[in-house]
């Protein structure tokens, strides 16, 4: 029973037999090809609304060629401080877009508005020392398995209109995050003030598919460079355009993403009625924390689960004693009824 | 008929079919699963060393991530002057490795050696104002469809030892080259003083499957690093392992290469025999250079060829007159009988 | 009577005048000229060992250029949150070297050694994702004006020697530290474990005169390089020697931090005594913070009083109260008793 | 007798004094203090309009800041082949930029204009692969001590103009160009195209001081971080200030510029009629390129003269035998009757 990432999963059976589907042809390379402008049709549709699409292959990079979008010298961008950009990117925003990542704190992996807003002001025009204010990120669903509901979102969005600088979304589980709020993707982006987002489909049930979304149009002006700048021009561009094309259709991708979603409350309703393990909060969307003595989490990884174990936030480090373990749970499409059995099993 | 490039193509069947195959069940993600592993062993087979591969997503990628590994401040990097590094990666190398490009020139896009001394001359050890040379980098087969044979690699491999260079190699194009030499991976890389490459098989009926390969470990040493911060690891890493898992399965790459380079022979045969068109060069790869009269090269895309107008290299701009045009027809696993008979057909 | 900033006085008069007295002749530029080198070889006698002197325009730029010599992709330099190169330098270290820099809290500026340990610790080796630690720098004075003694320095020296980092001192105010410490370079520095320092010579009396000052000969490979990268190889080198010439000459470096010391020991006593203002913490070099009501402030400042409001280090956050203010006096050679008269009149 | 560089050659006395008169008192840091006040509204007169001025230590970093503001990803840069930033700045200019620097040909180191489009043209908008245009730099006066007059800058910024690309001069010996042409700042800046361009004191009596002008206000809109993110931003800015008070006060630095032309016009003379040198070409400035056989050469520098050999360009290889060698003399504000009667006997 795997439940050590969503992308420890391969791909969807829709995903692989539609680049069967595509692979023979004569296609324009980079981006140019018939396939590619389907997709890209597809995503306004999805999105209610003109905007750019830019395929990349991984959600790093998503996330780097949009803070580059965002690019000042001395730039300062600002995300949460367990954000996948400060906590596992290697640097790789910092190297396109020149900014420094500002770590903001907040419970449950949410940016807290009044922290931003008071990080940003350390950072006032014109004073040239410490740098300038460039861009805000938020993780939706956050790399805890919570989410950004309106009420979350709404207050950073209304800092980031009064410093007039650019919200960007890093929706890696953007689909998990979707069907958790039961919202709409229009809703969620750029009716909220989100300016740009990286949209993924790895985690999902692709192969390699992610890309960068911009709704505000001077934020696309220099894209395709960016992109191409940084090694991810694909060249047959449409083998990513193919895997969104089976993504979207028949709506797979919110249907992986509410099987995904629905297996994690399934765990966490085992856990939470388990006698020796306790959820660690509350899941939202296809990650599962929990909280168990160390020397269980131990056995349980020798009896057969595969799963990680995870550094508490700083936020949370009172919710957890010294001798127990932060365990990561993460299901997905491939996830199965029998995953489950196994597990409850395992720890009843 | 389509002679555009060979990434027009989309993917082998036998490629798309391990997709599937390779699609379900869990690996361990980011390049540490079971098939990644077995797919680096074949490297070591096929090049018969122990050596480092880095699967990354794109030719331009693996080119930059290489010279990061030759990196110094204020070092430059000699390339031919028409090198894809130069003309066609809109930076990506200079932002991966801080190195600059120095063009070099030479006929049918082969680096003149002397030359290539000349210009490492012009940056004499200890002079700073210039900067300091860092690498040599050579393309095979070439953008011309040309190719290094011992002859032509061994005194740019003598100009890299004498200064104490490392000897990249751009294989975008590596199995045409192979098969075109009739030669051994191994001879025409490592034990031609070749230290690092460019694997590519994307162009040759991958969707999306490049690597950097090393054979000098310490240039390995922070490879992963530069990768990560390039945004190139794939989390489903396996997907590019089961494309070279296809690729060398049944030496499928070098039958691919051998049909795209029969196939441009034929073409080349057809041009030469042709009343109004010539061969540029002679082609050793999947490539065909010809100039005919920009009239006749405006009809014959009219007619439906599909293929590019390119720029004639300086070192060749006498051989074209002011009315003409270079094209360039690419060939690959995709090309078949019927393309040939149509292009016959056309230029008859 | 100003307290601004040592940078706010101009230079010591031994230094202009060395500086008419080096104006004519002719001298090798870029740094090979007999007045560099005479000067290079104080720094070794000072020091006492061989070392590399690199001079440079900023205290900005050595520091950087520091963190350069320690350079990795992905890589991590540690300091104090409030330190100079975190707070001050517009990202002018990230530019140079490619490091992210990472806050350690302690008080006072001081960086706590535990903290220090635990951030490194999460940068595993081999655990490509978040980085790899790659340096620590420690600020010498401090940015509060406090000092590390030995007691403070040898538990970071511990930590970098067990991890095997390279251990940075930012000296912009290295004279005052020195004397304030009643110490000598060499023990302060590398037999405490120091690789390299940014030796500051501008806030202490010279116009323009600051150095990386390297003691492991590894670090320094390519400095020169990389400092004429960054624009700061100087082709009248010998401007900045000639301050140094003169800031070494009989002492004169040690007499102005004394000076500038015992006039910050005074402003300390004043303000110890001073019925509405009291002392943040104990200066120990010639910075001193000092709290008082923001209207006291604002009164103050009308009356004649030019000096900074500071921000309060979130570790001292509960030592202040929302009426307060954190005020910031720096002395100088420049200072002298008629400001201190001035001060004392104006707070009694 | 020296004529190695004008930058061999220390401070004018009045440069000097003036520091020294700057010397005591206090300034607000950082570039806000009222001697740069006073300077910038200088910069502004002799400039007949209003410009931002942004003072820097070193000529390359002014250059590279002036690329900086022209900056886009995959941007290229076009100067002469032989020009400072290309081949004597060490990669600064790609650094702080991102640009690459494309080398035009022309003879005497102007730019060709014809040359210069047809670079360009080799970038079309909207083709990602190759990269885009940014920036055209043309150094005045040139490395090769030539000067661009009215009909050689006016094609290049009408090839500006149609591009839309910002025109850059590099002006580290500006005033040079400025007697030799015996024109107006104005007229040979803005009133020609040029959008910014790096003013050089240095090279003509100053110690250490130069600057970035912008013409064209948007270029400016960021200088400001740049230059601080470049380690540039000095804190007691004022002593360049001082430096350029005295500079522009009674017209010093047109009268040391004359001075340096006048004698570089004596050393052509002499050559012109001495019977084993040969000027290489024209001066019009301050550096006089001549011709010798190199056992002659190594004579002349063993009786005591010292100057450089120098590289010849590659448009002018023709010109020179292979048993010469090109040598450059400059001559500066330091060069008197002495240097030159010394010349004179020693080549007679």
């Amino acid at each position: 029973m795997n439940f050590a990432s969503d992308n420890w999963a391969g791909a969807h059976r829709a995903i692989s037999e539609n680049l069967e589907r595509r692979a023979s042809g004569y296609e324009t390379a980079y981006g140019a090809g018939e396939i590619d402008k389907l997709v890209e049709k597809r995503f306004c549709e999805i999105f209610e609304r003109d905007l750019k699409v830019f395929f990349v292959a991984t959600g790093t990079i998503a996330n780097s060629l949009a803070m580059a979008a965002a690019g000042k010298p001395g730039g300062v961008a600002f995300c949460h401080t367990g954000a996948h950009m400060i906590a596992d990117e290697c640097g790789a925003p910092e190297l396109q877009s020149g900014l420094r990542l500002h770590g903001i704190a907040g419970p449950h992996a949410i940016m807290d508005a009044g922290a931003l807003q008071s990080a940003i002001e350390a950072y006032p025009p014109d004073f040239v020392h410490g740098g300038q204010a460039a861009a805000v990120s938020v993780t939706q669903a956050t790399e805890l398995g919570t989410v950004y509901d309106t009420d979350a979102i709404a207050p950073v969005a209304e800092v980031c209109r009064k410093f007039g600088l650019p919200l960007h979304m890093d929706g890696a589980r953007f689909a998990n995050a979707l069907v958790g709020l039961d919202s709409s993707p229009a809703d969620m982006t750029w009716k909220s003030g989100v300016d740009m987002m990286s949209f993924g489909g790895t985690k999902n049930g692709c192969w390699c598919a992610e890309a960068v979304v911009i709704f505000e149009p001077k934020l696309a002006a220099q894209m395709a460079y960016y992109r191409k700048r940084a090694g991810h021009l694909l060249s047959k561009s449409r083998f990513v355009a193919a895997q969104f094309e089976a993504y979207f259709t028949d709506d797979l991708w919110l249907q992986t993403a509410r099987h995904a979603n629905r297996y994690a409350a399934k765990l966490a309703a085992l856990i939470d009625n388990a006698p020796d393990l306790r959820l660690a909060w509350q899941p939202r969307a296809n990650e599962v924390f929990a909280i168990t003595k160390t020397t269980r989490f131990t056995a349980l990884k020798k009896a057969g689960l595969v799963c990680g174990a995870w550094r508490m936030p700083s936020e949370h480090q009172n919710e957890i004693g010294d001798d127990e373990t932060l365990m990561r749970l993460v299901t997905s499409f491939a996830t199965g009824d029998r995953d489950i059995g196994d597990f409850a099993r395992l720890i009843s």
